[in-house]
């Protein structure tokens, strides 16, 4: 099974191409789609080991003249400073206009490479190949590039779409499992917000912590959905005026688990999970969703093996306070998302706060 | 005389306003548009001193919470150094999705907050208040930002329309004779390009080296014709696929001699001027342009006291190399952009060495 996804956005439309195996395809579709002849594709060593040669093998016979480049792994290099060095190396070997940066890798990867070739020439072209869970149904979609400042996350960065998104599934084989896991919060995400359908899949699914208990039919079914639900939701909302809001479900009460743990204790996916159950239990304190969907929602969350519980020795008012933090905040109050169906949500800044504190209270661990 | 000029571009217009006295119309004029409460100001020592505190006044009238940054003057601090300082002063500062950037000086100023406002929080608003000639006709319109790399100029930047360009004509006063010769090729520019009234009403003044010599009606027609100009051209292409290509004009030898006497020797407008010179001749020589027209243009250069000739000591084969390093070539082939009449160009790729050869040597001095 292979899936193309169409993203429409004014003035650039391009393909999310779902397809295993589709990596030694690499050079062939980038060749359809009329490039330039020099290619810099930036990975990170571990990724490379695994993929580059076999991307570089298809690039290089379709024509393309390729030069790599590997960042240090982590998040903790999504800095300025990694992007001077991909800079370095665009000038060195001379890219031009026309010419293409494509990342290989995660999420980290993806953002620093696209906000490079947001900015190298004022913007040349970007391949995402996303290898990561959540980078192919989050993070290469949409056109959000970015780095971290010192102080703050993804304050530094570009909207800027890339030319094709190639998702492989059989790369995920080589993801450890906890970035698997991870990546489904988001995957589950989807199913609530936006693709009843996609939730009774994963509902009809005895496992979903570890690639290898999925068919390959249905990891390409949720690969292929999933993105379909963020390209649809971007393409209607492309600067994060109005609609794009929802994605962030799970996201208000899951960032501000994440950061009081400084980004250590849990990977991004796993405080969306934490923060999907708050939102679902508000939801259903505010009458606005019913208990037993909400239920249906924990049930997926625990079968990836995700944390539905705080973590231990966060204090609720610390998170509490933590909110009004939050990027998300408007005028003062808290934006939430919340389910309203199992595909639909609303977005709301009325939630009362000792609603939030009771919901908290009951997810202490 | 006060004239709003209207950039319509997808997503985005915006207007250009050029009128005597605006900068104390600045809060107002920003206020009228709705943007956020928060503004960063930056600019460099020098014009702070001039009009800072004007431009402060007048935003905090409005009920605008403000701070400056004043950069280090100079084309040598274009880097993304200075870049990080006002992310750290826009962080410290906590600016929001909805505040501004608002840029206060010459081109440099202008490329560098315009940078820094299209890549916080992936990008804010920005407005511009050129102060330098070059910056109001040219670099503070059509949504071009960037900074140098250590190896070349302007490598690294993105494409970012302010939401207001201010342009108060009363700044020129304190501007350098030399600069405001410099941003006078620019002008003229516009007239062999674009617009042949422009040309005839700059033909009519008897001086055209000092602003003192300058009627204020006559800057006002001057300011407003070039950046209508350029509004135009780049409305039609925002991007830089086609039309954009004609503001180039006087830029392909001028860049080169630029370049080769290290951006030291000459003012980016003289060198312009000398381009213009060089591209007119050759244009007479392949017999697109009368030699009259040629002549009427090389006299407004000289009248604006900007050179013609090329700098002593510049090896001619040196220049010629210089040109296929250029960003305009296309596969080898250098492209010019030449006058067929008094405002209208054509851009081409079929110029033959040897003619070029020949107008430099004509112009070695
Ligand atoms: N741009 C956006 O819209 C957007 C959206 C969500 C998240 N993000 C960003 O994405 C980043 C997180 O992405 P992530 O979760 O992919 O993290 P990541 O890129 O750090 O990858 C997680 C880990 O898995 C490894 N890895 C990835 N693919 C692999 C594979 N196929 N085989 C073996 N190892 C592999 C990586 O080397 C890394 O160690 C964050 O920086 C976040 O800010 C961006
Ligand atoms: N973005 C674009 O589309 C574009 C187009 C052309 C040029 N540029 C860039 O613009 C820059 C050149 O701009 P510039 O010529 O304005 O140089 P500049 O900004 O360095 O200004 C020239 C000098 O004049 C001073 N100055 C400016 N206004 C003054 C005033 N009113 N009173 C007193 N002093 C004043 C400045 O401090 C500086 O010393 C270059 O970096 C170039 O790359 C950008
Ligand atoms: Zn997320
Ligand atoms: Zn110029």
């Amino acid at each position: 099974m292979s899936s193309v996804i169409k993203v429409d956005i004014p003035e650039k439309s391009y393909e999310i191409s779902v397809a295993p195996g589709s990596l030694d395809q690499l050079g062939e579709q980038m060749a359809s789609l009329k490039l330039g002849k020099k290619v810099l594709l930036v990975s990170n060593p571990m990724i490379f080991k695994h993929y580059g040669e076999r991307a570089i093998a298809s690039l290089q016979n379709a024509g393309f003249e390729v030069v790599s480049y590997n960042l240090p792994p982590g998040e903790r290099y999504k800095t300025l400073n990694s992007i001077q060095k991909i800079y370095d190396i665009a000038l060195e070997n001379r890219l031009e206009r026309s010419s293409t940066m494509v990342a290989l890798g995660g999420g980290v990867v993806g953002d620093m490479t696209g906000f490079a070739a947001a900015t190298w020439l004022r913007g040349i072209n970007v391949v995402q190949i996303p290898t990561s869970l959540l980078a192919m149904v989050d993070s290469a979609i949409g056109g959000k590039t970015g780095v971290n400042h010192p102080h703050g996350k993804n304050l530094i960065g570009a909207f800027h779409q890339p030319s094709l998104v190639l998702i492989d599934p059989e790369v995920l084989k080589t993801l450890p499992a906890r970035e698997f896991r991870a990546g489904m919060a988001e995957v589950i995400k989807y199913g609530v917000i936006w693709d009843a359908e996609l939730f009774t899949q994963l509902e009809a699914s005895k496992h979903l912590d570890q690639l290898r208990y999925l068919k390959s039919d249905l990891i390409n079914y949720i690969l292929t959905h999933s993105c379909q639900g963020k390209a649809e939701v971007v393409s209607k909302d492309e600067k994060e005026s109005g609609l794009r809001a929802i994605l962030n479900y799970g996201h208000t009460i899951g960032h501000a688990v994440e950061s009081l743990t400084n980004y250590r204790l849990l990977k991004h996916g796993e405080a969306v999970g934490i923060g999907m159950v708050a939102a679902g239990e508000i939801a259903v304190k505010l009458g606005l969703w019913q208990k037993a969907d909400a239920e249906r929602q924990n049930a997926l969350i625990k079968k990836s093996g995700l944390p539905t519980q705080l973590p231990a020795d966060l204090d609720i008012e610390t998170i509490i306070d933590a909110l009004q933090l939050d990027k998300k905040v408007k005028s003062g109050k808290v934006r939430f998302v919340l389910p309203t169906q199992i595909g639909e949500v609303k977005v709301t800044d009325e939630v009362p706060t000792d609603t939030i504190r009771q919901v908290l209270q009951e997810m202490a661990s």
